[in-house]
């Protein structure tokens, strides 16, 4: 069950405070209720709850001084990068002060020999892979969104590479954080391991913001593979495709991503994207390796395919190929919500064994098929991820209910599998009831940790639980 | 600077606290000396400290009712798996009650087709393999010593297979966990990823005891390559050998294993494992993936490693070749303080970006020459990681002094290069002053949670930091 969220107290910012704001970023500063509403408001379907400021830093001394500020002051303080969290992760429920971190944008330094590089939190991950190319790198890590790194980090996002290169979790080798208590720490060295201490880095991935804000990172980048192919392929059942999917993985076969659209989402697709898919489940996958490799991978894949009942199975080494397929993919969200004119979007994100995969993914399908609500599926399935997107009439507050008990079942049966309730777009406000049905009482150990860190619970209040 | 460690307090139990314990365990209760000396001395360079008794667990419930126990009475309480650690992480400094893991040793399940399983603490890697084998499964994390996966968790250990298969962080997906309140957590679900909540899982990792028990682990695993290949490679030169190294790293080679032992090490080895090669430094490697892909490798490394002035490139894809290197590696750390009949080991453990490295350990065996301890360099080279082992006279106090000064020197190069003081061994007692040199204010942070979830400083006392 949806817990119905609290109603959160906000008080009034204390007089002066703007100007104690002002003496550090001088008139980057908005009040006006445009800005506010624009950093208040989420993609999908939470209401809009506006800060009292937003702030627009330019570096983490000033995120400190802010920080410092807003706890001697007592003021909600709320991380903001690019504002495509799904899960109402950066509504500021009580208020406060709102960091805008977007010109925070530098890429600091690039390690070639190293494979890494350390940016500001505000650089998006589109702008960091254009600045790589010319040197042979780039960035895996790929939600769809045109995220900040800052944001996917704190949401501990993943997405389409997943699969292959790992998520945020394993992406990040450093950060720089601005603690509650006004410090500038780094969480590790740029070591790709180390054992000295506590896990810091790892803690404050996925904290969405709660613990302190993260100003700078440290990311392990990949080589571009020397061939990169791309296929699409469409399936008589559901259960074909996922299965496709997961005896790749069991067999070995590195695929660089593996996702799946079913037939509702590829007719969403091909209406907003222009394209002419086979209007029936979709498997779009993406191979990185030698040359020699990549094809004895697609031969693989395209085999099992076929014994799955896989139609054609249309293969392109053509980067324009590539980009178009890979941009209707980013574009999959939008071209759900808009099938439906007006309509709000919700989008719901489960993860389970790979082996329940199929299982999971068939049984709600059928129960989507119960419901007047449109609605698509999608997902990172080489990881047992997948997502439900629904387009939701705003007039109709009887669809917000009937969606919000599908989305109660399509939690309940992932964690029924031993999956999770969330595979990549985190708590935020949404799925605070679901944490704890997933792991109980250690919901109390991430409290202790809270209450140690941020005593004031001024650091993005209200998400990923109530103190 | 290594700081002296200072002088612990020790209270004697409580009248009537062994009583207690003897309810829970029955008589796997051990207050004799010998057994409290082997649970309180360490496989290097420490002095024993005796718990004031051992209990040998065989549950998570007995683990939870001793805590409970602990708690309430105010005993240290100190989780002890193999014993391999190498920072006297198990030390029982302020004395009280050890949990010997090592009878809960079952292999609770194998998910053959999620390549996922769960253990209980007290399984060693080895005996996990064995299992695992008939499934074509394995568990790729290999510290050398035959550890326990609860020991290797706690110490966020990796060893040879990291380069390609990341360490215990990556490795695990979920533990069952003690807290310091008494109760049962498990940390995370069986799904690939997640982004619900705070990364307990991670916090646990590496936290070497200080923030609860580790009693169950769920572990992703790997399917056992279709082709493995091992090969060993003498140098002219330590730059050559690391170089190949690099190299081989940057173009983007997946090697499995790559291993550096410098002169002295080989010729330990040579006398300790019976082997016969060169006695220069040398590079040790195993290449994993189908049979053509396999070949694709090594022949690439070889290439690299003529042009860098390596001799014959001895390969082999034979199970005994294999197995005669691998087990080579393994005695490394014996055979390095064997070559000095009754000597100590002491063994640091750095790791540094990989452009850094060859400088790194060149600059390091220039400062060893200095010393007349004998000493050997070995290490996971695709890491950056390396060690140096001393074989010290016990009756020469002059030369812990000697090594402790290199230790200092060796970790201030590292920390330096912008690497970190321990790659896989941990601070147990012996890096304490080196995680602040690393971390500064980070090691606040640590405390903060540390007081949050153990707020008397009862599991494993004194370790990583004192509060």
């Amino acid at each position: 069950m949806t817990a119905p969220l609290p109603n959160f107290d906000r008080k009034p910012l204390p007089t002066g405070f703007l100007d104690e704001v002002r003496a550090v970023v001088g008139d980057r500063l908005g009040t006006g209720e445009a800005i506010r509403l624009q950093h208040g408001s989420s993609e999908t379907h939470f209401d809009p709850v506006l800060p009292d400021a937003v702030a627009f830093v330019r570096s983490t001394e000033e995120v400190a001084a802010l920080v410092r500020l807003c706890v001697a002051a007592e003021v909600p303080i709320i991380a903001f990068g690019a504002g495509t969290s799904l899960e109402g992760n950066v509504t500021p429920v009580k208020g406060g002060l709102t960091i805008d971190l977007s010109e925070m944008n530098a890429i600091l330094e690039v390690n070639q020999e190293d494979f890494d590089c350390t940016v500001q939190a505000g650089v998006r991950r589109e702008q960091l892979n254009e600045h790589l190319r010319d040197q042979g790198l780039f960035f895996p890590i790929d939600p769809g969104a045109n995220a900040t790194i800052g944001g996917m980090a704190s949401t501990r996002a993943s997405g389409t590479n997943a699969v292959r290169y790992g998520t945020m979790r394993e992406a990040i080798l450093s950060l720089r954080v601005v603690t509650p208590d006004g410090k500038v720490i780094r969480t590790a060295r740029r070591a790709r391991k180390s054992a000295a201490g506590y896990d810091l880095t790892r803690l404050m991935i996925g904290a969405e913001g709660t613990l302190g804000i993260i100003t700078e990172i440290t990311l392990r980048l990949h080589g571009i593979p020397e061939a990169i192919s791309s296929a699409v392929c469409s399936f008589e059942t559901l259960k074909g495709a996922v299965d496709t999917v997961v005896q790749s993985i069991q067999i070995g076969v590195p695929v660089a991503r593996i996702e799946i659209l079913d037939d509702a989402q590829v007719r969403a697709c091909n209406a907003y994207s222009k394209l002419d898919y086979p209007e029936k489940t979709t498997l779009l996958f993406e191979f990185h390796g030698s040359e020699r490799y990549v094809e004895e991978q697609v031969e693989t894949v395209r085999e099992i395919a076929g014994y799955n009942g896989g139609g054609e199975f249309l293969w392109s080494n053509l980067p324009e190929e590539r980009n178009r397929l890979w941009k209707a993919r980013h574009e999959a969200y939008y071209a759900a919500v808009n099938q439906r004119p007006g309509a709000v979007g919700w989008t719901t994100d489960v993860c389970v064994p790979i082996s329940r995969l199929a299982e999971c993914i068939v049984e709600t399908k059928e129960d989507l098929a119960t419901s007047s609500v449109p609605s698509t599926i999608l997902g990172h399935v080489g990881d047992g991820n997948f997502h439900v997107i629904f387009a939701i009439d705003p007039k109709r507050p009887e669809e917000m209910i009937e969606v919000e008990a599908l989305n109660d079942r399509i939690v309940a049966r992932a964690l029924a599998m031993d999956g999770t309730c969330t595979g990549e777009h985190g708590i935020g406000l949404g799925k605070q009831q679901f944490l704890v049905d997933e792991l109980g009482d250690a919901v109390e150990m991430m409290r202790l940790i809270k209450r140690a860190i941020d005593p004031k619970d001024l650091f993005n209040p209200g998400k990923i639980f109530q103190l």
